[in-house]
């Protein structure tokens, strides 16, 4: 394979999936930190070589740049376990990393953005206006992954995929957004198994 | 193939994109449908059998049942021309749908639902505080598009994708929530491209 750069702020848990990834694959990932609250991802040279969208991660291969994590962990992870042969289980791995996208994010990865980094304080009153229906939304994500692992050990087809990973990233951090997991024991319980499992590295890794 | 039946509102763009990869597919896709409005998918028996997220479009295939637009194209094109054989380029795919679910749809989207279907004088104080950030965002997410369509007639490796697919369904009726796209020229040469293809159908049929 091409040399593999990761683009990041090793903070953001969106970067961490793709490290994850790469960890499962056995992948080397050179790595580029950039400081998001510097806005180190918006200078004209980020802008014009890395992602005109002014945002990390981006998968540098080779010479190509593949922003969004979700495509990102594709590609890393294309032909391996951690996509399923199955075509309806392959798709169901997709409605889960697009759920986490559209559903679980914008909510819990934003809240620990906003309240662990940014600082409460600092918020806008924009954000500050829009914390409740966050939140709300965040617990409405949680409710329906932990009735979904009450009788599961992971996602989908019985084993680790991406779709445990891209829900993995945020999930097992959310209390830093003020998520006490403890309120969703399944989601714990299937946080444990993921880390547990042998090629697993930590988020500040 | 297993019977395919689409629960879905018919004025949702995101349910548009499963009938347009369906008439790409030639595949037939009995329909059912259920007005947003009026909550028709928040019912306890929509909640228990068809989507625990109340939320369409749910793809069923035979008796089982996919959420997400994204998940539920990948599913019907996968083998197909929609999808790029090459790794690059499936992820790339894959890029564009998660562009389109998290920087797009959000709010190119969701304008066109608040202004066009809701009515602005029936949003919430919440809504119309965050309007205007949407509409900057979706304006954001248009000149993205612009410039990358600039010197290529669609999104992945020279024809017809899921990425066009994703993001041509908000965007061709992105009129109906403000964002008059002759402001974006490349954006509309695209969009006729598309409109054009032999398969093609509307939104409305």
């Amino acid at each position: 394979m091409e040399r593999l750069i990761l683009h990041e702020d090793p903070v953001s848990g969106n970067c961490y999936k793709i490290r994850l990834v790469a960890a499962h694959c056995g992948l080397p990932l050179e790595r580029r930190f950039y400081d998001i609250l510097k806005g180190e991802t918006r200078t004209p040279e980020f802008l014009a070589t890395v992602n005109a969208n002014g945002r990390i991660p981006v998968l540098q291969i080779g010479d190509r740049f593949l922003p969004e994590s979700g495509a990102a962990c594709f590609y890393l992870a294309d032909g391996s376990p951690l996509i399923p042969q199955d075509r309806f289980e392959r798709a169901d791995m997709l409605r889960w990393m697009f759920f986490e996208q559209y559903h679980h994010e914008p909510n819990v990865a934003t809240l620990r953005f906003w309240l662990a980094f940014v600082g409460e304080e600092r918020l806008s009153a924009d954000q500050k206006a829009v914390l409740p229906a966050k939140r709300k939304a965040g617990e409405a994500a949680l409710d329906l992954m932990n009735e979904y692992l009450r009788d599961r050990d992971f996602f989908v087809g019985g084993r680790l995929t991406l779709a445990d990973v891209a829900l993995y990233a945020y999930t097992h951090v959310a209390d830093a957004g003020g998520f006490d997991l403890t309120g969703w024991p399944a989601v714990q319980a299937w946080c444990a198994r993921v880390s547990a499992l042998p090629e697993h590295v930590t988020i500040d890794s």
